[in-house]
Parts: C-alpha cells; sequence; structure tokens
C-alpha cells in the first residue's frame, strides 16, 4: 500500500501544479517517499486536531515544496477537501503558493524565503526544551525537510551551529539532496562536504543513499530519534523523480506538460484522471498514523490535566501563561524607576528583570551584545546544553538566526526577546519580516540608535534603520523617551500578541521628565507640553523629546505644543477624533527625531533629521557637525516660527 | 627586533584606546604578533605607494581591531603620523574608530559589521582571478583577519563555502581564535569545529597553537601561500595577552586601566611613555618591507607598462577599462529594443548583454535565480574554478555574501551586478548598506517588483523593501518604466562610479510609451505628458507609468500632467530650477506606486500604493483586492480631481 500513497500524493501534488498553472514539480517528486515516511511512521500527530500542544512539529523550509506538503497533509486527514487542492495558489484559498501558518491545517510555519524555515526549527526545538523545563509533559520532536537552496543560506549554518553548541537532540534535519538548484547543478555553486559540515556543528549525520527506499529511510529516522544530538539525514533523490525532465533544473519550479504528466502518472500505477483520490489508501494512512498516536494523545492530555489539576491552588499564573490567558497588567509591578538621567538601555534592564518575574514565558537574549544592549535577566540563568530552565538565551553573534528562532519560540506561545544594536537590525530584516507576516509576538530590543553611538563611527550609527522597521506591515516599532513612557511600551507590547514589536533604545542618558506618562503612551502619542492659540507642534520620540521639551520652556514668547511619540503605528491606530486632538491639521508641525526623515513626512514636510552617514568621533561633536545639537535645533524652530 | 616592533605595535594601539577613552583593547594584545608576521614576511605591499595595483590585499575582517591596524601601518611606514594615532576615533582624523577605506592610507576595505571583511574579502580573492584573466600582470594574495564573531555570521560561511567551491588559492584566512567574545566564553554559544568547517568547504586548514610563536606563524602563512585551495590558518591566540584582564571577556572593548597598561607595558620591556616610538625598530621594519617588496613593484610596473604598450593600439577601451578612464555612452549602443509589452526584466538582459560587450569589467550574476531574474550574460561564459574568463558569476542561494563579494569586486574597479528578487533584498540589507559606506559603483539588480509577483504569494511579494532602499544614504534606486528609460538607467548607473545603484525591474511585461526617453531619464524625473492649466499632476515609476499614462488619455475633460521619476535620488540632485518645472509646487500631486508610501510622502500625502502584506493569487485577481486595477486607480484620481 506505501507506493499507492506516495503515487497518490505525488499525482495530487502534481494535478495541483498543473491546475494553478504554477509551482514546483520538482520537490513533490523527489521528496514524497521522505514525507510519506515521515507522517505514517514517525510524526507524532492527530490530523483532526492538529493544535494538539504536544504534536510533533513538521517544517517544510524548502517552502516551494508546499504542493507536496498540502497533498500530504490531505492524505494524511488533515481537514482538507478535493476542492482546496484545486484551488492551489488561490486567493484567499487554504493552498497559497507557499505555506503560511494558520491557513492550512497542519501547517507549523510560513516559510518561502529559503533559510528561515530551518532556522525557525531551531527555534521551535528549543522551544520545546524551554517548555519542558517549564511544563514536564510537554515533549516533542521537530522535523524539518531541508534543500540545497536553504543549506546554502547563511541563517541556516547561524542556526545549526547554535543547535549543536545547543545539543538539541530533539531536532531532525531532512536534506533532500538532489544536486539540483533553479538555475542547475550544485556544481556550480555548492561544492561543500555538507555532512562534515554538519558534523563540525555537533550533529549526528546520517545518509540515505535512494530517497525511494523506504526502509532505510525508516532506519534513519529511527536511529536520529534516538540520537543525544540534533541529527541530519543526508537523502539522496532525483529531483523531478520519474518526470521525463528528471534531474535537469526544467523541472524545479514550471508545471510538467500534459504529456509528461501522463507517462509518470502510468509509471506510478496511478489513475490519468486528474486529482483522484485513492480513498481506499487514504484510509489506510489516515487509520496508520491514528492507531500510532492516539494512545500518545490521550496520555498526554491526562498528563496536562493532572498538572493542571495540582497547579490550579497553587500557581494560576503558570496555568494562564500556558494557555495564553494571560493579560499583562505591566503597568502595575514594582519597579525601582530612576529619578534622575539613565540611558533607556539601562532602565529597561530593570523593566525586563520584574516582567521575567511575573511572566514565566518570557525569555531571551542577544546577538553576543548583553553587555551593551542590557537585555539580559540577570540571575536567572542561562540557557546552555545542559541547562533549560535558564532565561537567557546566547544566540551569539548571529542576530539573522536570532531572529528566526524568536520565530520558533514565538509559535509555542513563548514571548520571545532579542537584542542587538539598532544598526544591525539589517542582519536580521528578513527575519522581522517573517514575524510580521505570521503575526507573532516578538520583541527586537534595538539599543544605540542614533549616531550619538559616537566612536564607533558609521558602520554603527543608524540612520536609516526607523524607517525600515517602521515600513514593515504589522510591525509596532517603540521609541520610548524615558522610564516612564518605557513602562507604557512594555504594557502595549506585552499585551498585543498579534504583532511583532521592535523597542528602540537609547546608549546615551535620557532625562527622565516630569510629564512622560506610562498610561498616556499606550496610546503611541500624546500631548507632553501644552498651550493655548497654538503657533506650532512639535513632534519627538525617544532622546529628541527632552530637547523639543527645553525649547518650549526657553520660548515662551511663542505658543508651543509638545507632543511624544514613542509609537507611530500605535498613534495612528487610535479614532482620528484622538489623533486630529494631539496633532489638528491646521497646525503647523515638526518632527524632531536623529534618523532619516523619510519616517515622517506623513506628518510634515518640516523634519530635523539626520539622513546622511555618520562619523566616528565624540556624540557632543558629532551633534554639531550634523546640525543637531540643542542650539542648531533651536534656531531651526525658531526660524520655522518666524515663517508665518 | 621581532619582539621590539610587536612591542611597539602593542604599547602604540594600546595607548591610541587609552587616548580616545575607546576601542578594543583585547585584539591587540592577541594579534599584534599575527599582523607583523604578516606585514614583515608576506605581504607584498609598497608603504609609500598604497594604491600600487598589485599589492597583496589584507582586510581586517574584525574591524574593531582597528587600533592595531592603524598602528601596524604606522610602523610599516604608511602615510600617518604619531598625531594621527592621537586622533584615533576623533572627528574627521586619518584614524576613525572601525577602518574606512579612503581615510587611511593601507586601510583596503571598510568593516566593523561582523562577517562583512570575510565576505568582502573573497570578492576580492575572486576579482583578482578575474582581472588576472584579463590582465596577465594582476596576481596578488588576499590576506583576512577574522575573529569568532566574523566566523559566527551567517554571511561568512556563505562565502567562504563559495570560495571553496571556486577553489580561491589566492585567499588567506588568518583566524584569531581566542575562544572569547564581547559577552563571554565562546563555550557559551560556539562550539563548532572550526576547522572541520573549513575543510568541508574545501579549504586546506592549518593551526598555529600559539599565536606567540613567529616561526609557527611564518611556517604556516608559508604553507598557505603554496597551497591550491582556499586556506585557513587557526591561531590560539590569548585576548588581551599580557594585561591583567587577559583571557576574559572584561578586556574586549573598554580601555585598560592606567595601572594594567604600566604592568604591561613593564612586561613588554617598552618604554611608558605614552605613544613613543622606537624609531629604530620602526625603521627595520620598513627596510624589511620594501627591500622583500621593491623588485616586485618594479617588475610589475614594468609588465603593466609593456601590456599597455602592446595593446595601445589594438585594444584602447581594455586601457581605459583598466585606469577607469571610462565615461560610457549606454545611449548610443545598438539595442535591439522590443516594440511590444515586455517585461523590463527581460528588456534587460538584451541591454545589459550589449554592455558587457563594451565595457570588459562588467561581470555578475545572481544567487541561483538567473531563469527568473533574466540577469545573466548569455554565451559569455560562466566562472569556475577552472574558469576565470567568464562573465557571469554563480553566487548561489547567498543573497548577502553575493552583496560583500561584489563590494570585493568593485574595490578591484570592476563594475559588478548582482540580482535576485527585490522581496529577497531584505537579505542583503547588510552589505547594500557597506557598498553605500564605501561609496561603490554596485549595482543591484531586483527584479519582480510587486505583488504582481501573483501566486508565490506575500512572502515573495515586496511592499516595503523601495522604501528601504531609497533610505540608505549615497544609493540609488531606479525604477524605469520600460526599455528606452531603463537605457537612460543604465546610461545613468555605469557613468556614477562614486555609488551604488538599485535596478527595479518587473516580472510583467510592461507597454513601451511612445513619449519615455532614454535622454529625459537621466534627470530622474521628467514630463511624460503635458497640459495647460494643470489642476493635476500625475507621478508614477516602473510598471505603473503606463496606468497614469492610460488615466490621462481617458480623462480628456481634466488637465493632467504626467510625471515619470524613475530614479527619486537623481531628480532630487537636479537643481531646483528644473525640479519645480516638472513639480510646481502649487499644483495637487499624486503619486501611483505599487509599494509602501512611506517613499513618496515628501512628494504628497495622495499615494495610491500597496502598504500591507500580499497574498497568494493570480496577479490580477490581487490588483483588484489590493484596490490596485485600473479602474479603481482611474476612481480615485477622479474624486482627486474633483476635490478643489
Amino acid at each position: 500500500m506505501d507506493s499507492e500513497i506516495i503515487a497518490n500524493i505525488k499525482a495530487l501534488g502534481i494535478d495541483m501544479i498543473n491546475e494553478a498553472k504554477s509551482g514546483h514539480p520538482g520537490i513533490v517528486l523527489s521528496s514524497a517517499p521522505i514525507l510519506y515516511t515521515l507522517y505514517a511512521n514517525h510524526l507524532n500527530v492527530i490530523p483532526s486536531n492538529p493544535s494538539w500542544y504536544n504534536r510533533d512539529r513538521f517544517i517544510m523550509s524548502a517552502g516551494h515544496g508546499s504542493a507536496l506538503l498540502y497533498a500530504t497533509l490531505f492524505m494524511c486527514g488533515f481537514d482538507l477537501k478535493v476542492s482546496d487542492l484545486k484551488s492551489f495558489r488561490q486567493l484567499d484559498s487554504k493552498t497559497p503558493g507557499h505555506p503560511e501558518v494558520g491557513k492550512t491545517p497542519g501547517v507549523e510555519c510560513s516559510t518561502g524565503p529559503l533559510g528561515q524555515g530551518i532556522a525557525t526549527s531551531v527555534g521551535i526545538a528549543l522551544g520545546e526544551r524551554l517548555l519542558h523545563n517549564r511544563y514536564p509533559f510537554y515533549q516533542f520532536n521537530t522535523y524539518v525537510l531541508v534543500g540545497d537552496g536553504d543549506l546554502m543560506e547563511g541563517i541556516s549554518y547561524e542556526a545549526c551551529s547554535l543547535a549543536g553548541t545547543l545539543k538539541l537532540n530533539n531536532l531532525i534535519v531532512l536534506y533532500d539532496s538532489n544536486s539540483m538548484t533553479l538555475d542547475g547543478s550544485t556544481d556550480n555553486t555548492f561544492r561543500e562536504n555538507v555532512m562534515k559540515r554538519f558534523e563540525s556543528f555537533g550533529f549526528d549525520t546520517f545518509l540515505v543513499d535512494d530517497g525511494n527506499d523506504l526502509d532505510k529511510l525508516n532506519a534513519a529516522i529511527e536511529k536520529a530519534k534516538k540520537s543525544d544530538k540534533p541529527s541530519f539525514i543526508e537523502i539522496k533523490t532525483k529531483l523531478g523523480y520519474g518526470s521525463n525532465l528528471e534531474n535537469t533544473n526544467k523541472v524545479h519550479g514550471k508545471p510538467l506538460d500534459i504529456d509528461d504528466i501522463t507517462q509518470l502518472k502510468k509509471k506510478l500505477n496511478t489513475s490519468n484522471e486528474p486529482f483522484y483520490v485513492n480513498e481506499k489508501a487514504r484510509k489506510q494512512l489516515i487509520d496508520i498514523i491514528n492507531s500510532r498516536t492516539h494512545k500518545l494523545y490521550e496520555e498526554s492530555i491526562i498528563n496536562c490535566s493532572r498538572y493542571v489539576n495540582d497547579k490550579l491552588n497553587k500557581n494560576i499564573n503558570a496555568i494562564k501563561d500556558l494557555f495564553g490567558f494571560n493579560k499583562y497588567n505591566i503597568l502595575n509591578y514594582n519597579y525601582d524607576l530612576p529619578n534622575k538621567p539613565e540611558s533607556t538601555r539601562v532602565t529597561n534592564q530593570k523593566i525586563m528583570l520584574e516582567i521575567a518575574r511575573h511572566i514565566n514565558m518570557f525569555v531571551g537574549g542577544s546577538a553576543d551584545l548583553n553587555s551593551s544592549t542590557k537585555a539580559y535577566l540577570t540571575n536567572m540563568g542561562d540557557v546552555s546544553s545542559s541547562n533549560f530552565e535558564g532565561r537567557n538565551i546566547w544566540f551569539g553573534i548571529r542576530e539573522h538566526a536570532m531572529g528566526a528562532i524568536m520565530n520558533g519560540l514565538a509559535l509555542l506561545k513563548l514571548r520571545p526577546f532579542g537584542s542587538t544594536f539598532l544598526c544591525f537590525s539589517d542582519y536580521l530584516k528578513p527575519a522581522i519580516r517573517m514575524s510580521a507576516l505570521m503575526h507573532l509576538p516578538v520583541t527586537y530590543v534595538f539599543t544605540h540608535d542614533s549616531i550619538l553611538v559616537g566612536e564607533d563611527g558609521p558602520t554603527h550609527q543608524p540612520v536609516e534603520q526607523l524607517v525600515m522597521l517602521r515600513s514593515i506591515p504589522n510591525l509596532n516599532v517603540y521609541r520610548p523617551a524615558d522610564a516612564k513612557e518605557l513602562v507604557g511600551c512594555w504594557q502595549s507590547i506585552l499585551n498585543n500578541t498579534n504583532n511583532p514589536s521592535s523597542l528602540i533604545l537609547s546608549r546615551s542618558d535620557v532625562v527622565q521628565l516630569e510629564n512622560t506618562s506610562s498610561l498616556k503612551s499606550l496610546k503611541g502619542g500624546y500631548i507632553l507640553d501644552d498651550d493655548e492659540d497654538l503657533e506650532l507642534i512639535i513632534i519627538a520620540t525617544g532622546s529628541e523629546l527632552s530637547i523639543a521639551h527645553k525649547i518650549k520652556q526657553e520660548l515662551k514668547d511663542y505658543h508651543i505644543r509638545v507632543v511624544s511619540m514613542p509609537s507611530k503605528e500605535i498613534f495612528l491606530n487610535q479614532d482620528t477624533e484622538y489623533q486630529v486632538s494631539v496633532l489638528p491639521t491646521n497646525i503647523k508641525k515638526v518632527v524632531i527625531e536623529a534618523s532619516s526623515k523619510y519616517s515622517w513626512f506623513d506628518f510634515t514636510n518640516h523634519i530635523i533629521s539626520i539622513d546622511t552617514f555618520g562619523k566616528s568621533a565624540k556624540a557632543d561633536e558629532l551633534l554639531n557637525q550634523f546640525n543637531f545639537d540643542y542650539e542648531q535645533i533651536k534656531m531651526r524652530i525658531i526660524e520655522l516660527l518666524s515663517v508665518k
């Protein structure tokens, strides 16, 4: 029956691509036996309950293999109909062009941009270890299918190097090794000894020399499950196996022609009728899976219930965390907030520590910049291969993997944070985009937020990063001015489970302003200092707010309002009435922010900004050089006031 | 005398950091013997002529080692004075916080963001091979010093994997292996077997078990120079060797205290006087270098002169290319331009082919997307380990390394291009930033430039990428509407040797418009269709220009001007008079671009844009779904016209 099921998966995948007139047949034909073997004999899932907490996770990192994945999920009994397969890649279907989490039962992670899936899988595997240590009934494996493309991407090396360091033995990487990419043979581009590479990372490696040999596939996966290291299984396959274009790059990314489909189906000994389903085979696959996993499922429910029962009167927060029922009231926590100038990165550490004491799922770290970003939970333990109780993750100097790993943690309902310098947010842009696409509540903590970085020079001084972040759909960017605003930002961040956040912090001390407010910060923007008969509204964020405040204090002859705008996105989400009450349309406005003016043109064309690369020098000298010191800013404001 | 010179380099480096009150002493003390050995005995340079074409290149990938590099360059006789060392990290000094090419004689590449230096070095090594095949008198080695941070970054794996595939035996990587990073021991983050990893890439590997043993260092470098593969030398060192903080992370990034400096200098047997220079030692080092390299220098000048002499009457272009004297007149080339709808990516291939026939230094490729981006020079040969005559570079699925490698090629005055989908420009943002910082004329060709990508879905549909690119200082972004504009854009790109460019191309066919102009495109923006008594100006780019044009044709009752804006940056560089003639301030304006509106707020608040993530569906359905089909855009324009 194995071969009939595999044939049916292949035929459905090919039909989907043919119907959609686009898609990737090559991987359907090379990897169907791998997916079949995995789902039939190893992957602990309950197709009728795809959100079972303790299911094994499978990630299709080679996201262009979506047709294969959907066809497999359909045959396994996940809630997909033939009509869903027929609407592959069509508007608002359950079967989009690349896998999208939340759209298709059984899809665990959005994939497509190569390398993201494997790195996110490392995050899921790490998350399982963290959860297991908090809730012992959590225990599952993470499987991921990768192609050559995934393995050439830098992020896959970064993530796997960390997986090896952390000895994540719950991670099993299946490598569809077909020596072929879109443009041609990997001989042109990728002569790396991939097995040796994974050995160098500390993986156990296994070779399956024939990807069509189910016994060999089963044996390798069995061994991998027993390893005390992460596992890497290289599976030799032929791209487009059985097609007339077998083993050529032409079979990678375009539908097969009708003649080829006909001969292929004949070879597969299956019906030539499009979207034919061998119901007997399908039923058998469903039975195989359910009979294998049913008992595990029941046990895991009992284990979880016992735990909940046990904790119910002792630690209700742990249970709320577990089920995601928690609304957090960060504003009420007991902080030791500064009453004198302090950098927001330093204040942030105190706030994060208090948050971590209340929220067990709050974990994270930095890309080897704890010492500078201060995003470190002092005395709360470090995650290592021998300690998954710790709250601090040492990502290493791997910004990009840090982002994708956080996505994996967030997929398991942890509340991850990761930090580096704002300038290096560039390195993890593709992962931030995936957080935003998947609506994952990941918190990116970016410090050293302007040319005030000083002596480290232009490579370390952010200019265009804030607008890069603000332009990403679904991402909220916060740049608090002082400690009170920072508390408000965290309140907003932690109670938003549907969006990633980026928290922008200063390296230098900021003034603690009297009129700032945690509560008002929840609206994204608010009036800090007001006046009557307004002539000008100064909008400022972060370290620039105190400059605006001081200018207002000094220019007593003018009628100036100062608006603090810790989060533009949150402000623009308020009702129009509130927005207009803060920023009336008929009053002249100016923005002060030490960053690219592209962020602010929607509010005004008067922007006091920094739009060129910085320089290596003392911070004060830089401010002067870039016309951004207090006196120069004040003069520009006066100039603006004088133009009627 | 070795030890005196090394002691002086160390003392100067430490003094510089102490004077600047910031910097990284750890690497100064761990790696001074490595740099000394390299410069004294191996690196073929002429300190008095740092732009000698055939010099060996040394890249300080661990850019925080700037003090070490500057102190070494000073001792070697490069044009640096003690006063320059004293102004380390100060405004407009010759010794900025991280190395910046063009600011300091002997600095070959700006570094600082980890991983960029090693990847750019691969580009330089590749460039040397390409130049050698065009101009046989070019022949030199590229050395690069990396730390743990460089090697954890994904880009270093990507680049080195390609270096191994291409067997770049002119590349020698020196690894300062001190097991310590900013936050602590690499045991926490990086347990990889680095030697094995480099073996897996196809490198020859060598171990120097004591980085203070000059004989071992010399022997390893000697062997590496003779290898027929790229070489990787792991050199065991102690971070901050000799400091009281030796072998701790505390010595990485902060100045040593005075007591520590005193005891260190005593240990080094050198003067305690700040910025003391042992002139005898310095002179000796200068003599060692010059006597070793002088003959090579003379020979290389003769070889080059002979070649020039030989070619003078035969191939003047090759000589112009060589010396960078060429002004290109792309407009006059003989193109087979389409007269019917064709995607700009397809047209671009024809234009690039013609450019390549004229410009020998024009080389490039894609991140395994030639088949889609069409950025491939058909029949002009592929670069491989056995063929460096080819014009097409197979970067593999390594977008980030592609960017940095192009930076390396451009540093050697080649004119590189690299392509991928616009959506994946995210992956190479940090490398684009380095192109912009270094003013390198790299051309990024990004195709599939909007949601019109269609069925591949939101992971492949760019939204916020155009504003990300436009906000990068020094980068010019071009989005031509049709074939004629595309020619104009290339004319602008190729004659700008001071800025990187990003060329944005469509996947779908675009109409060839009658009024578009190559020549006018050189101004970045121009009037396509005009009228009197203007009521509205429609600004559009790329595939949206034909929509604007059609709307103007249809709405005959209104007075509309259509402005094509293939490059906003170039337009904003024109004189104000021209800008105002195209976009008079008192006329209502609207922009049509299928991308984030953040790009255009400086021109108007009326922007017809796409600001949310796309979906997987047919292109036509998507346009409708996102209110971006022709009829909806027309209705919005009419609405705008009706508001007085």
